[in-house]
């Protein structure tokens, strides 16, 4: 059955059972008292004192994603980690989450459900309860979601991690891997079928997940600088750069780079570990004393990539002989290789 | 020039530019101390403890407005007003806003500058300053806000408006008058040149304003029952008697509806009163004496339009001579004068 057939009623009727049957409560519920549910207005709550975060994000159809690709239930996780990695960002955790989707009509009431599960999911697993929502009608589908997020840590007031805050000096440190999203996607849209479709590569681009032990932990151990890599490395970077009035120097072989992405793309993978987006991993900056620190306190594998310079805006890519390109706000200047 | 001439991060710069031009502080910005604004991942700030709300609300090209009818800064206004209203209906007050944009690329940039001058102009008049925001490629033009709303009195916490506490027997009661936006609407679309170009019905639709003074006073001196009137009176109210469980006696003749209204649309005004859409008044229900109080104590006008029955779905919509029509979630079953 389709959107089209059923009333506006009957359809936010469904997508709210779906979220109520898959969402598993978390510690959260226990400190915010829900006195308002999805059916009204406007959720409503009792909130304690405490900083807090707010971000919005919007995913359009044939542009963030193509259900050819993915599954509807990939398609709702990956739309909360985009913004509980927004969140994870700034050294919170999410807490509250609204979703407005823009429907042509022809959707399969099934493919909505399913994305309200994959949506349940993420929230389960890493925080956001959906507590309100909006369907509307649209020559696009596009899902927006805009996420609240607190301070675990009643007691202090943390400073959020900013991009503005790089200094010169500043080691470069990124969580995780790079690339591998950005791998997977290709795997998924290879019409060759040449490429080993790698579980891995792909499970990265499907059901990449949201750093948010690691940004909580950074916020309150002395860094103060730091963006999730959503666009590319070096795009994000260049977004702490630009906001820093700094450049920063990067060295392709520190690039934490899988043995599959490397063995599935030889030619590709420091193309992709650069420039791929959709990893939701962290890029910060501090001194080198408290990237250690961060490297041997956190569970998540922490690499160090370079460093930050006084050359702004440019983002310089170095290999073993010396530069290899070098990056700005409008993009690459060039590569080398190419 | 347009969007796609310039960079994303361009666009961004000029559309907070216009944002932080022309908003003017309110009150929340000396209780909320904001550590982070517009440009980083999310935006921060200190909250005092309280009861909160949060809403989203979605308006597509040609699906909630037609740039021919109307101007950007309108659009914008009303974008905000939307969910300005929805916590208007919880009987609270705006906070702090998120806007989302799909953009085709195609747009001029001082249509989007203009956007943004609407929206903060509301901002700066009903509150719910804009704090964070995404701009996206879509094949179709949309603006999704989301909302933040609190509760202004700090000593007590308020219950907020529901739409799901209707007893039989309340008064049924509404802000303002009605079918003016849609008038409006018409005169705007009206190609024959034969309509009256009212201003006063033309303003209520391009220039709406939340009821917020209204909302907040309701939910302190016992009405708890209220949504705001966004699609119609006859849907709007058909919410509540369908959340409540309950039925609607409506008399048209008690219905408030302007000279203008009656004068330009002799033939239709009733249709326009029950059935139009963004009125952004609120209806709500209570004791007669609560209501009463209501009338004598708000500035706004207040019409009693009916009583709560226990017919339950039905809204049977009454003129001098009986039964006119009635109404359930399925749309209008009849209406004897057509």
């Amino acid at each position: 059955m389709k959107v089209k057939e059923i009333s506006e009623f009957e359809l936010i009727r469904l997508l709210s059972k779906t979220l109520s049957d898959n969402y598993k409560a978390s510690e959260i519920n226990t400190i915010y008292n829900e006195v308002v549910g999805l059916a009204d207005d406007a959720a409503a709550w009792d909130a304690p004192e405490g900083r807090q975060v707010f971000t919005t994000d919007a995913l359009v159809n044939n542009v963030h994603f193509d259900l050819r690709f993915m599954s509807s239930i990939d398609l709702g996780w990956k739309s909360m980690v985009a913004s509980q990695s927004d969140i994870a960002a700034m050294g919170f955790k999410p807490l509250f989450t609204t979703v407005s989707l823009g429907l042509t009509g022809e959707e399969n009431l099934n493919m909505l459900t399913d994305l309200y599960k994959g949506i349940a999911d993420a929230a389960s697993q890493f925080g956001g309860k959906v507590v309100g929502g909006n369907t509307t009608k649209s020559d696009t589908l596009f899902i927006s979601i805009s996420m609240l997020g607190h301070d675990p840590s009643n007691e202090s007031r943390t400073n959020p991690l900013k991009r503005h805050s790089a200094k010169p000096g500043d080691v470069v440190a990124v969580t995780g891997s790079l690339g591998s999203s950005a791998g997977g996607l290709r795997i998924l849209q290879d019409k060759t079928g040449t490429l080993p479709r790698c579980q891995d590569l792909i499970g990265s681009h499907i059901r990449p997940r949201p750093q948010i032990d690691a940004g909580v932990w950074l916020a309150r151990h002395g860094i103060q600088c730091a963006t999730d890599i959503s666009d590319g490395l070096l795009a994000d970077l260049g977004h702490i750069c630009e906001s820093s009035k700094v450049g920063a120097d990067i060295k392709i072989n520190t690039l934490p780079v899988t043995s599959d992405l490397k063995s599935v793309f030889p030619a590709d993978w420091e193309e992709l570990s650069l420039t791929g987006g959709e990893d939701y991993q962290l890029v910060f900056t501090g001194t080198k004393q408290s990237i250690n620190e961060a490297i041997s306190s956190i569970d998540t594998p922490i690499s160090i990539i370079g460093e930050i310079t006084d050359d702004y805006p440019g983002i310089n890519v170095l290999n073993s002989e010396g530069m290899s390109g070098r990056y700005t706000s409008s993009g690459f200047d060039h590569f080398k290789n190419k």
